[in-house]
């Protein structure tokens, strides 16, 4: 029989962007014993979900939420709202979107695949004047979609959705805006409504810092009347039974209903604690942390400080060293679990979460495995970086702290 | 705040036929810390869990394991086997025969609906012979894919498999075999590989007693082969590169880490008992609560002796008594759910599931909470039914007690 | 390795009078991280939980709590007001007053043990004129205690405190006054200030709910004045020093505090919903149970009807009957845990607990397992037990029930 | 309601010298369904644990296990081998022994405390040549027992106990040797058997890494003859009852089952890594930490090498700095907790511990949440101690380490 409690002594350090380590709050939460999906109890607990999680969307309008991961939800957007020979313009930041340009192909759309070149391109965020000039371009609203990623978990660069609005806006196109914040919802700065996204993707294993299992599709009405007309097939996806039964609170099939408990609970923590202040406190974990991969000579990946992800941040290896061996010595010998690079990053560069269940001491505890990892390695680092996130720390309280 | 640690006193009795009680041991596996699940341990637990679940649906084939509730495992099946404007043969054995074939036609399929007649018409099997008179009419084998519920979960009725795979045959036709099993598989006898199936469809939230969230497809090789051509758009639900990740025990997308643990963990508590043990205790259980309807006066939904659901047992209510109204009865005075009459059985019967964390006394306890509650509804009944369970418990040991 | 988690199938019944089955609840809070018992924190746990609890004892006296099991509460009693060679009054009503007399004789103390004769006289509660009787001959108050048990866990019997009281006081005997409620506290109703209790001592695991651990002494004046002349060694059970430090909701040693997480929540959950409430529930519990007991044609062990136990309803087998070997074959065949006869008791009877985590349907379980165990072994029973239980649940709602 | 879930973000880092971090395995074994202590699977679990703890001890002989916390089983060494009057040895290494002897006194014992002068006196461990002069005067053996610490945890200092034995055996001194290895246990190296100890005293909340709750008595044949004549009152402590029920895996009284099931999980996880390597990777973070602390500038408590403790170290502050000060910024900033100075120590130093549930990072996380608040302070530091001990781990694999 597998061992799944393993012990070597202490706690792993799961410090990759996502699945972020999940609260015990939230853990005992999910414990609580499964209910009947149909009984007069899950309603109350369905609408109560509904309503707290517009407030993390930042909508008024519904958010859809699904018994599948993330990657589910993006098909969702794709499936709901568009039809097979539909184009779409589809930005590429990094790996995750171009998993989401693959999906759209394999579902018989034709993306449009723009960006900037190279494994450089991927060091910045979303460029909406290429959009803009693009849709400029589309004079008979070839264009059915533009999706981009907000927060690109492979680079740490979180683009600019706003200006994506606004690139779309000015160019009098009319396509819909598909937004993935999968990694971004609650921990980087997101308005669904007032940046007009059409639909905005999310999953529960990052911010929300739930296990993985459930996801999400805020909507806008025209998104809504798109999904009422668009002809792909759909069922599992499809919005218009869910958002039926979610009047009562309600799924049409099956909810997980232990994610759920610990969605209600990881809305209560995040609502208490306020967003404003989440925000900032993800803000200042990611400025401590290239605090200290700037005190190594190191450089972050992204390279546009304007979009510097409050999530996770990339750390580029000298030429010449291999990250993931890198990676794989610090998880042998301080049980620290780092992101790998992916895609064009592969072998380049490794990832640090910020997010999910931690604090300061756990991300100075990360920098020090980090530190220590790439010594071991024999990497040349100019610095301390874990001395000088921790002076950063010491002297940059979040608001509210003593 | 809601609180959803709600306690009158003592544990609530979900009696419905899934989601089912989840053991605590369970429910601990689920509370590991979640992992990165691209490290090294993830795939041990990847290998292990694909290796142990093939026991379960007994196959020498892959199973596929979703991040997502089991309609979408339905939808997975259909998506991976067939194209749009294909014809398929269902048969209606009750409420969630009838919302697949549903789902076949939202996803562009031309369902072919057969079945007995009427209400009654859902107090029996699958009707082999009917299959068999259809497809020998299907001279140019328009007909693709026939589509039956094994165990149906609307009317605690377990159809014969083995008979429409014999169908098929007779008649010689090419048709793929999909049979759901969602809740049956783990609690009723079931053969993937001996049955000739071609598509097994099952969830995590009955028989595996696991909170939902996770579903399954096990695959015939000709499942496999009409896969790589059919035309139905898929990604999320695409066999290819899941069977390609899983060859390491990963995934290509993140996967329900969690519930993944609480499988692993149901597994091994089945096969340490012995799937054998496992059918004949759910045999056992739905024998007894089989002698307490008898013992009421009342009848059992299914009419035929030789396919009784191990699984759950629909209860017919006497005309004019609405089964609702004493479920509400039960709920509120006994701290007990029980499954609702769906579709053509609203109002009509409530349903008793036994199966997931319970034993002989779980089941005498249910029991007397339907008396209790009928009896303050007003339903005349002839006579003790826990009283004639408990004694068919006692005289019945299972094998293997003392 | 000891498999501690196994599992037959569904929830064990621990129908033993105490330790009580634990509600998920409380063992949610006892996995709290364990804090710093010299942090704010703890101070601010400690108060609050010191607060609570003096409403569930009914004092405004002070509570200590003891980071030890309940015997050694009673320890704690006799050690803090009596003196080695002290006379003490202690009334004989089963076996747990027995082991309690057994103790004040290993502390150099000297018990009177009085009592009615025999097996039989377990069969009734504490005579309050015996006691009178015998301080009105103590015309030189040679007794400085008298001891008594409130609801004796061995027979199920629940002696008027209330009466004792008015003895002593009728006797014009300044005997302190020393009670054990260690399985009535939290079930039946209790009152040390109102009743003129000197010292109560309770425990953890029975109406509480929590796990065994942690237990109590509600004292008086008089007995804190007792504590500082008394001439018995005494440091770990001294009152003085815990008295002092809960001033500020510490304790002088290390408390047991994932225990006190447990009772906080217990603590909440029975104020949440009122002690009378409580009180009526365990009531109607007992009255359901004896009506089993009454319908099968055997004997409650307690004898007269005024001092009926709300926790536990002992059941008298017939002559010639093992008690034991009952208990035995409802154990291996249903998993239901019965209380053994005890003492004068043992073999003659077994007990069933109606207390801790559990609700009517819990109950009827349990008579169920008790019926058919006593039907294997051949006892001959009146009629249905389970049956006639179910119909008195059904037929006396608790007030506040739909 | 008070909400003892409180989450600012992350886990708190709790780096007091015990209770020590519960690991996660441990919480979910004590979260089991509580037994009856008198069934046949609690006696199973009895003897299992009865065996495995005498491991840890490093004794063939018998080791009581009290449902209390550890300050009892210090009453009760002296209440089972001593009488009222009689002469004690102790030796004053700090704070709890210090502790020890005022419960000696309180006890009716006659305590004479030696031990190296003032606060200086506490710098160092037991001076067993003391020792060895005092019982050679003692030509009477009017002295029944010498009393040490093993690990005093109000300053880190373990003292040789081999070496307090050869001068007992030097005087030719009858005397008993009682020690408390409280915060020693499981963490640092001890011999029950081959350095002669009598009783040995140890709690859970250290290196046993559970709650507080459950303590021990390791006993010798000489111990357990001299409980068989001393005058000492005893009941709940007396070993002779609780010896005759473990032969069968129960106890007299109702033990802690949840926290006995928490220790058979620790005591698996302790002999699963070995005793050997559980003391090295001890002695490993403890060099560590006092790297940090040279590099800091600052002194670490213990002024002797040799008797360093593997378990915690004592940080010395500055001349006119309060060092609780700079505990409270590093707990309101950090979420970190730390030993406050006890007693003679009291502001004049810090305590770190390092055991329970942690490794090299959270160690790293402690040291820097120190080095940062002590800055924070004011506190003039010669370099940075958290590069120092990260450069220590990292050159200094533990042994099985990759």
């Amino acid at each position: 029989m597998l061992n799944l409690d393993f012990h070597p002594s202490g706690r792993h350090f799961l410090q990759i962007p996502g699945p972020s380590p999940v609260p015990d709050r939230i853990l005992r939460a999910m414990s609580l014993p499964t209910i009947d999906h149909r009984g007069p109890e899950f309603g109350a607990l369905g609408l109560e979900l509904l309503g707290k999680v517009k407030r993390v969307f930042k909508t008024e309008n519904p958010v859809i939420i699904y018994p599948a991961s993330g990657t589910g939800a993006w098909e969702a957007a794709l499936a709901n709202t568009l039809s097979p020979g539909d184009r779409v313009l589809m930005f590429e930041t990094g790996h995750f979107a171009t998993l989401w340009q693959k999906m759209a192909r394999r579902l018989g759309l034709e993306p449009e695949f723009i960006g900037l070149p190279g494994y450089e391109g991927w060091r910045h965020g979303v460029q909406a004047d290429m959009i803009e000039a693009r849709l400029r371009e589309d004079r008979d609203h070839g264009i059915k979609a533009v999706c981009v990623v907000h927060n690109e978990t492979s680079t740490g660069v979180t683009s600019d959705i706003a200006a994506v609005r606004r690139a779309i806006d000015a160019a009098g196109h009319p396509a819909l805006l598909l937004v993935d914040t999968i990694s971004g919802l609650a921990s980087a700065d997101y308005r669904h409504d007032e940046w007009g996204v059409d639909v905005t993707i999310s999953g529960s294993q990052k911010g929300l810092m739930l296990p993985p299992g459930i996801s999400f599709n805020a909507v806008s009405d025209k998104a809504i009347e798109a999904s009422r007309h668009n002809a792909m097939p759909k069922s599992f996806w499809a919005w218009d039974e869910i958002l039926e039964a979610n009047r009562n609170g309600y799924w049409p099939y099956t909810p997980s209903t232990n994610l759920l408990y610990g969605l209600n609970e990881a809305l209560d923590m995040l609502l208490e604690e306020g967003m404003e202040q989440v925000f900032a406190r993800h803000q200042r974990w990611a400025a401590g942390v290239r605090t200290a991969v700037e005190a190594w000579g190191l450089e972050v990946q992204c390279q546009d400080p304007a979009v510097y992800s409050p999530v996770l941040t990339g750390v580029v290896m000298p030429e010449g060293v291999d990250a993931d061996a890198i990676r794989r010595i610090i998880y042998e010998r301080f049980d620290l679990s780092l992101g790998t690079g992916l895609g064009k990053a592969q072998g380049k560069m490794f990832r640090i979460g910020h997010l999910g269940d931690c604090n300061d001491l756990t991300l100075i505890a990360t920098l020090g495995g980090c530190e220590a990892g790439m010594k071991l390695a024999g990497v040349e680092l100019k610095g301390s970086g874990v001395a000088a996130a921790l002076e950063y720390f010491a002297e940059h309280p979040l608001k509210g702290d003593a």
